[in-house]
C-alpha cells in the first residue's frame, strides 16, 4: 500500500515505549516467560475492545473500567492462567496487578491495563507476580528485543512470534504504529483469547484513535475463525503517546484516513499471521465472497465456510471438495442465489475454477491436489448479486488441533 | 417408559412394510449395497421434514413436491452421491428414480420419495440405477433382515447400524413405529446428512402424524450435533398405513398423547445412536441444561457447549476443563448470570461437581478423569435460573474425525 512501510520493531517501533518480559513463576517448572510489560514514558490516549463473551474474565472487568476514561500508560500481562471464572478473589488479584505496576512507575492505578491468558477457573499465583515487578520493569527495552520478550512472555499454545509494525508519513513526521498480538485457539469473530496490543508515538485525538480501533478490527480480528470459540479474555488495547511530533489527527479528513488504513493494514497483518499459527493449523485459510448486495451477507457467506470443520479437514488433505464450500454457504441463513454460485481456489502453485452456476466443473484433480498443498490458500467465492466483498481468515484443522486440545491442561 | 416397549424389526416391526437393498454400482468398484427401498403394501398418509440448507439437493426438491399432499407409499435411497448441486439434469435424474419404483410397483409417481446421500456436486449414474431395480424389488422382505439390508444400503460412513423399533397399546391393538437413520458427519440441529425413514402401521390421521412428527424432531434430531455441519440433503420422512387397526388417531388426546411420546423416544434413541457413531466419535456427550428460564434458552446453551470444539477435543482427551463449558456457556449470546452456573460430569463410572455459583471446586483430577474415560458422559449444568431443562446430544472430537472427512473423496 502507498505510503505505508512496514518495519521492524513490533511495540517498541513507536517512540517512547519500552517493553519486557520474565518468568516470574506462574508457569511453574517450565521457566518458560510468563510476565510481561508494556510502558510509554509519558501519558497516552487509548482506546481498546473486549471480548464480547458474557463470561469475562476479571483482567477484563478491571481493564475495561480504566480503559473508560479514554487513558492507559502501561498493559501487565500474564501466560498460564486467565483469572477467569475467579469471582471476586480474581477480581482483586487483577487490580493488585495494575497496583504493582502503578506503585513501581509512580503512575494513576487506573492508567494501568491488565491481561490474562491460559487456563480458565484457577487462581493466580500472586506472589509471584509481587515478587517478579521489579525484575520486569528492569528488563524492559525501547528496542526490538524488548518488544520480542514481552511478545514471548504472553504465549500460551502460540508457536509463532506474531507482531508487526508500520511507518507512515504525516506532514513530513514519521509516524509509527507496532502491534504484538497473541492467539492461536479459541479464536472466533467477534474476538477470542487473543491479546493484542498496539502502540503508536501518533498525536491524536482519543474519538480518533477510538473509531480508527473500532474500523480496523471489524475488518481484521473480527473476520478471523480458528476454532468458533469466542475466549473469556480477549483484549485489544491501543496507547497513543503523541511524540511522533505530528499535528494532532481528528476524526474525519486525511491525516486520520492514512492512520486508519495504516492500523488496519497491521491489523490484518496480525491475523494472517494468527490463522497461520492456529492450533494445529497446516495452511493459511483466506475466504473471499464477492458479489454480495452488502458487506453483512459477505461476511456471513465467507465465515460460514471459514468456519465449517468439513470445508477445514478437506483444506487439511488438500481435497477441492468444493461441494462442502457451496454446503456451508447454504446454511449461512442470508440470501443468495445457489444457482449464481462460482467457487475457485488458488494458491502460489495456480488458479483453479471447481463450480459456477451452482454446477460442477471438470477440472485436474492434480492440479487442485498442487494448488492446495500450498500452506496459504484462498478461496474465492463469487455469489452473483451485488458489488460488495469481504475477505475472512480461518485455518484448517488438523490431527495436531486435536492433540493440542485433547490435552491442554496436562 | 410405561407402555412402550423397544422391539426388533426396524422399519419392517410395522404391519405392512417391505424393505431392501442391492448393490447396483453406484458405488463403483467397492460392491457395498448402494440402493435401498422400504414400501408399504398398502396407501399410506405420511409426514416429512427436510434440511433447512439454502443449498437444496435435487432429492429434497422433489421429495418435498411428492410429499405436499401427505401421501407417500415407497421410499427409494441411494448412497455414494448426494445429486446435491446438479442443477436441472439432476432433477430429471430425481424424478426418474421415482418413476422407476412408480413403474415398478404400479403406484403413483408421486406416492415416491426419493433420498440421496455421499459426495456433493457429481452426476448420478442413473443407467445403474434402472438396472438394478427389478432386483431392488426383489430383494426386499417383510421381516429384519430387509430393514437391516436397506439400512446398509444408505450407509457412507457410518460405522453402525442405527435402527430401533417401538410396540405401544392403543385400546388393545398393538401399534408399531420403526425407524432407520443414515448419518455421523455433517450434522448439526436443524438436521443433517441425515437420512431417517420411519414406518409406522398406525391408523392416524394426517395433521397429528405430522404435529407428532414436528414434536418428536424438535426433542430429538434438531439437538444432535456433530460437526457444525447442517447438510444439502438431510430428509426424514414418516409414513402410517393403519394396518395396527386401532381406532385412527386425531391430533390431540390420550392416543395422540401415546403416539407422540413413543415416536420421540425412538427419535431420541436414533439421536443416541447417531451421536455415539459421529464421524471419529469415541464418546456419547448428553449435555443437559437446567434452571433455565425457558427451553430456547437452555436449548441455546446447551448446544452452544456440545458444539464446542475445545470441549470436545477435551472430552476425547478426558480432560476435565471445565472452563472450556462455562466460556462456551458465554458465547451462546443469550442472557443468564455467570455467576449462578454449576457443572458436573457423570457416568457410569460416577458423579463429580467441578464448578459452583461460577468458580472452581476442589476436585479429585484422577477420579475425574476415570468418569470421563467412558464412553457415555453426561455433562449436567445448572444456570440456577427458572424450570427448564433440555438435553442435546453430540460427541468428542478425535483424530479420527480429522482423518475421515481429510480424505472423503479418495
Amino acid at each position: 500500500m502507498q505510503n505505508i512501510q512496514h518495519i521492524e520493531g513490533g511495540v517498541c517501533a513507536a517512540k517512547g515505549f519500552r517493553a519486557g518480559g520474565v518468568w516470574c513463576g506462574i508457569k511453574d517448572g517450565s521457566h518458560k516467560p510468563d510476565l510481561a510489560l508494556i510502558y510509554s514514558k509519558t501519558a497516552c490516549v487509548s482506546a481498546a475492545v473486549f471480548t464480547t463473551n458474557r463470561v469475562k474474565a476479571a483482567p477484563v472487568i478491571v481493564t475495561r473500567e480504566h480503559c473508560k476514561d479514554g487513558k492507559i500508560q502501561a498493559v501487565i500481562a500474564n501466560s498460564g492462567f486467565a483469572n477467569a471464572c475467579t469471582g471476586e478473589p480474581g477480581l482483586a488479584l487483577a487490580r493488585r496487578m495494575a497496583f504493582l505496576i502503578a506503585d513501581e512507575f509512580t503512575i494513576p492505578e487506573r492508567n494501568v491495563a491488565v491481561a490474562s491468558t491460559g487456563v480458565i477457573g484457577v487462581s493466580l499465583p500472586i506472589a509471584a507476580i509481587e515478587a517478579g515487578v521489579s525484575a520486569l520493569a528492569d528488563s524492559t527495552s525501547a528496542d526490538a528485543s524488548g518488544a520480542e520478550s514481552a511478545l514471548t512472555a504472553i504465549m500460551t499454545t502460540d508457536t509463532r512470534k506474531k507482531s508487526d509494525a508500520v511507518e507512515i508519513n504525516i506532514h513530513g513526521r514519521p509516524v509509527h504504529i507496532g502491534a504484538m498480538v497473541k492467539g492461536s485457539g479459541m479464536i472466533h469473530p467477534n474476538m477470542a483469547t487473543m491479546l493484542c496490543f498496539i502502540t503508536t508515538d501518533a498525536a491524536i485525538e482519543q474519538p480518533a484513535l477510538d473509531a480508527a480501533l473500532k474500523d480496523a478490527i471489524r475488518a481484521s480480528f473480527n473476520r478471523l475463525t480458528i476454532d468458533g470459540d469466542t475466549s473469556t479474555n480477549d483484549t485489544v488495547i491501543l496507547m497513543a503517546n503523541g511524540r511522533a511530533g505530528n499535528p494532532t489527527i481528528a476524526l474525519d479528513g486525511e491525516d486520520f484516513a492514512l492512520f486508519s488504513t495504516a492500523l488496519r493494514a497491521l491489523c490484518i497483518s496480525l491475523v494472517r499471521q494468527t490463522a497461520r499459527d492456529g492450533e494445529g493449523a497446516t495452511k493459511l485459510i483466506a475466504v473471499t465472497v464477492k458479489g454480495a448486495e452488502d458487506e453483512e451477507t459477505a461476511e456471513a457467506l465467507a465465515k460460514s465456510v471459514a468456519s465449517s470443520s468439513l470445508v477445514k479437514t478437506a483444506m487439511f488433505g488438500a481435497d477441492a471438495n468444493w461441494g462442502r464450500i457451496v454446503c456451508a454457504l447454504g446454511y449461512a441463513r442470508v440470501p443468495f442465489n445457489p444457482e449464481r454460485v462460482s467457487v475457485a481456489f488458488s494458491s502460489k502453485a495456480g488458479n483453479v475454477s471447481v463450480c459456477e452456476n451452482g454446477q460442477g466443473l471438470s477440472f485436474s484433480e492434480e492440479n487442485a491436489k498442487n494448488i492446495l498443498l500450498e500452506d496459504e490458500i484462498e478461496i474465492n467465492i463469487n455469489i452473483g448479486g451485488g458489488a460488495s466483498a469481504v475477505t475472512v481468515w480461518g485455518c484448517d484443522l488438523s490431527y495436531d488441533y486435536v492433540k493440542i486440545n485433547g490435552d491442554y491442561r496436562s
